[in-house]
């Protein structure tokens, strides 16, 4: 029951991904609304899209009808990060969520692509993919993990179709200041003697962020095909040859004073994703 | 840090479980006082206990201090059932049941004790323990699990204690009319030619309800002490050797219609508790 999609909502259009999200959309023939909460952060893209602002936690009524009724919508909003361990993410930002989602399925919605987290998988080790079982240890893992099982009943309830996509580690242009890549930027820009990193042995999974968005877009684009997936490379790699790649590629020089920081705790040493797509439907 | 208990509150005090808590209270010198809806659901209580009235979904302000500020808050109120499949077990009763709660810890409350549900354990299999994930597959063992893990990041976050009792099956006087006992009752009563059951092969674990509030009350007596553990018997049997025996014990005579009903969807063919406690720190 895959119908063409002809019209595409992006909420959170305005952040990291949904940017490139964007610019993966102009290699499409399909109408585009992009969701933000404040017009002036899309300002560079309102000559290409359809720019609607507003708020997932104080929608207006008949948001799905302002929104012109897209066949699908890309989810990727979610306030409260980085702080991973704020009760926020399931005190507030859970049912806000919730509720704007619901509120779209109740006025028409026939289709939701949503954005979820390899904190989702919580402590556990490995190459992991669907058949592990969520074990979130952080709120905002925990947060993540709840709104997918609500949207399933929810989904199972309404006859929508569902995709959720777990999300490894990303990189590229516009990451979080948060990021090590973008620490690293800031300790060449800022010319240090040396940059203060963690021991760098961890083992993650890092995608270009174009990348992320190219494979959400194409669940989006057949999205009368519910799916559960990984969105990852499967190829680890340590934080410490990530950062070397990095400078190599950059042509910068700086020494790495490896084990400044300790690891961090919400997440396993080593860990990645097995990026086999696996379709189910939501019955 | 376990502390001694002095006062003690019992929400859902009017219910199945709530009133054999009160029984079994009466065996402890400790103030109590009686959480409902409604004061004249516990007419036959007030000689005894203190009761105070108001609604869990909507609390008044200051309800910590209402409640004459106790040790512990025995909380068995949910309100929804039977029906495992509605959305409203998510959707109204998670919310209000963790603001509840987090408003009486806000307020002081130091310690909980919660009812859980077998049903968090969703279709596995034979003897269910502590070390198997909950994966629930209805809105009810859902917004039950979603709860316990709520409050699990409430209760690190604030230094409360906290223990979650998975309750089993049990049966005893009060018992709601959907239970097999209570229908099996009802059609003697009305003299009914046969008893129209599943096929009865179904392994459970039941207990008298008066050990359950026993249980229940030991966790909240010992609240200094967190838990989580299931409050079964451990041992199976099947539904139809259940009815068999609760024939012989009444003395009944009725002929058994077994496989007139279909065996339910959302429980496994065959499922029961692994009684041992397991306490553990939520830090």
């Amino acid at each position: 029951m895959s119908a063409t999609v002809k019209r595409i909502a992006i909420s959170g259009a305005s952040g990291f991904i949904g940017r490139h999200v964007l610019a993966a959309l102009q290699q499409h023939d399909v109408e585009v609304v992009a969701l933000c909460r404040d017009r002036a952060s899309l300002a560079d893209w309102q000559a290409r899209v359809e720019v609607l602002a507003f708020d997932h936690a104080s929608p207006p009524e008949q948001a799905y009808a302002l929104m012109g009724r897209p066949d699908v919508l890309l989810h990727l909003a979610w306030q409260g990060l980085p702080n991973y361990y704020a009760l926020h993410h399931f005190e507030q930002e859970l049912p806000r969520q919730y509720a704007f989602l619901r509120q779209l399925v109740a006025e028409g919605l026939p289709a939701l692509v949503v954005a979820g987290t390899c904190f989702e998988y919580g402590l556990q080790s490995g190459p992991l993919g669907i058949a592990h079982l969520p074990q979130p240890v952080t709120p905002y893992g925990w947060a993540k993990h709840a709104l997918h099982q609500q949207l399933h009943f929810l989904a199972r309830h309404s006859g929508i179709s569902l995709s959720w996509a777990r999300l490894f580690y990303m990189y590229g242009a516009g990451q979080s200041p948060h990021t090590v890549l973008s620490q690293l930027e800031a300790a060449v820009v800022r010319g240090e003697p040396c940059f203060n990193m963690s021991g760098g042995e961890q083992l993650r999974d890092y995608l270009p962020v174009a990348d992320v968005a190219r494979q959400l877009l194409a669940l989006a684009l057949d999205a009368g095909r519910p799916a559960l997936c990984n969105i990852c490379s499967g190829t680890p790699i340590s934080v410490r040859k990530l950062v070397e790649n990095h400078l190599a590629q950059q042509g910068w020089d700086i020494p790495l004073n490896l084990g400044y920081y300790p690891y961090p705790q919400h997440e396993p040493m080593a860990f990645w994703g097995i990026p086999d797509w696996f379709a189910h439907k939501n019955t």
